[in-house]
């Protein structure tokens, strides 16, 4: 992911500012070199989504931003110390335009890093500083650890998916979209539902906002990632298919297509030296199969059920979170 | 460490026999490939003394091995990942006798392993399916995430001690050693104080036996590092000196020591490709200055410290935190 660009970025970060100076100022200590690592990426960017969906989710059942603090700067931690991580993994060098952490300080201050962040994040939850009480602290715990298990579960997944000579089915897919990416957007609206010290449906109620968001984000990630967006994403058109990604779009053509359109489709796939105007038939292959359709269908219900999750509620918090649905669609477009 | 053989080792075991169970049948879930990545260290071997030290901790406050199990397991869960952490960033193959976990399972799996140990440790000691109070399931968070958080700050000042071309001070060593080795102790000794959910005072007391404990057991594994003793600890004479390791007996024998024992010192630091003769000469120079001695005694007044942290006690469980300090100490005899 890393597209959230568009009509409310500029409200996302005005309203996580609060968030980041208390995020960098614990993030400061010695090894100084261990802590400049674990704050570089915070300090170059990111979107703050996750916070933000802290804040209005804890705001949605009357909390104020206050209370959402701890939780919020934690869910930004783990989502970074699981950026740091997945970099060294991938071997990825870049990220927010600049080397990645691991590219810049090193492999074994890159993990520390990570390490480090993790370990801060239930420290901002659990410690006597903040005013929260106990129970809620304790809750948000339980809700971290879990999401952190989730990713971890996921990013597993993830790689031996990659690693597979086979195509996935759309429900191991969905497995692993659910652990990888979802379950952060979960912890995130539970997590401001929680600081927001209510009752546990509402809670309920939150993490299937969250669940949904999450998922549609990343179907509509990787619709993109194979129709392209060049002017948004900086994604090429078909890019997806040339890297070999097992992504939700491909996979759905691959099972249906048949014949000289499967023979397309596959001579693309994960073949790096392939021509741009072969490229291009695959892409109009997938097209032609209707799955683009498909894919969009399913987002559809994946924000649909969002929306009604949070239907109950009524003020201004609500309708951010709703056009952070619209937000998740619009940048397809 | 790794040299914790001898005459409480069958304690140990017994003891800790309970805490296996319960971390294994933690570390079971899919993908299977991960949770096995997780486990492999802790079936593979270990000496449990963390745990021991949590359940040792908990019962001389009056608290049950029932009481102490999550927390004595989320130790081992840290202390583990540490390892498999550690192992990454020092390129390390073998551990227990076996391949270490990147070496078994690539390095991506290794980093993930270490992270779901984390996450699986702040879940044991949160989850509602544990018998104890909120209120003492939130100190324990706080306890370890603290203590994680020192340990990866330990780890980078290690990293950077090596990585210098200065030899540290004493006291840039000991702090390293009191955030990275030491602090595990602290925490264990802590975590199974506060288990027992008493008070505060006991708490602080126990961190003092932890504390010193830890340190006394690095000066002792450094010592065994110069000195050698191949018997037990399977380590050659001199074979810090060799390796270049920036071990206790080795800064101060540099500091004392002028002319040509210096010379003799700085000639087999670090130089992998010294004969077995010179490296004796270096040995033998710093004991002849004394080093030996100084180190012995720097133990001795940990370990009287650690002694007298727990005067007030008096149960079976003070008779083996006692041993526990003889045991460290004989271990180099």
């Amino acid at each position: 992911m890393g597209v959230e660009k568009g009509m409310n970025l500029d409200k996302i970060v005005e309203t996580t500012k609060r968030i980041d100076s208390f995020l960098l100022s614990n993030l400061k200590g010695e090894p100084s070199n261990l802590y400049k690592a674990a704050s570089y990426l915070i300090e170059h960017g990111g979107k703050r989504l996750r916070p933000y969906l802290v804040i209005k989710s804890c705001e949605l059942l009357g909390g104020s931003i206050n209370q959402a603090i701890p939780a919020a700067a934690a869910i930004e931690m783990v989502h970074n110390f699981t950026l740091v991580h997945d970099d060294i993994m991938d071997n990825d060098e870049v990220r927010h335009g600049v080397p990645t952490v691991h590219t810049k300080f090193g492999i074994p201050v890159g993990i520390l890093a990570g390490d480090l962040l993790f370990s801060k994040a239930f420290e901002v939850i659990s410690n006597s500083k903040i005013q929260i009480p106990k129970v809620v602290s304790l809750s948000l715990v339980v809700a971290l650890s879990k999401s952190c298990r989730d990713v971890c579960e996921g990013q597993a997944l993830d790689i031996s998916m990659a690693q597979s000579k086979t195509i996935p089915t759309e429900s191991q897919y969905r497995k692993m979209v659910e652990k990888k990416t979802s379950s952060l957007f979960v912890a995130s609206c539970a997590m401001g539902a929680i600081s927001a010290n209510t009752t546990q449906s509402d809670v309920n109620r939150l993490s299937i906002y969250g669940k949904n968001l999450g998922i549609a984000f990343q179907i509509v990630d990787d619709l993109i990632g194979v129709i392209g967006d060049p002017r948004i994403t900086k994604k090429p058109v078909g890019n997806d298919i040339r890297e070999g990604k097992k992504s939700l779009p491909i996979l759905l053509a691959i099972k249906v297509a048949k014949g000289k359109e499967k023979t397309a489709i596959l001579k693309a796939f994960g073949n790096l030296a392939i021509s741009k105007s072969e490229l291009g038939k695959a892409v109009e292959t997938i097209s032609t199969l209707g799955i683009e359709h498909t894919i969009r269908k399913k987002a559809s219900y994946h924000l649909d059920t969002a929306r009604k999750s949070i239907s109950k509620y009524d003020n201004s918090a609500r309708e951010d979170l709703l056009s952070l649905l619209d937000f998740v669609v619009k940048r397809s477009l």
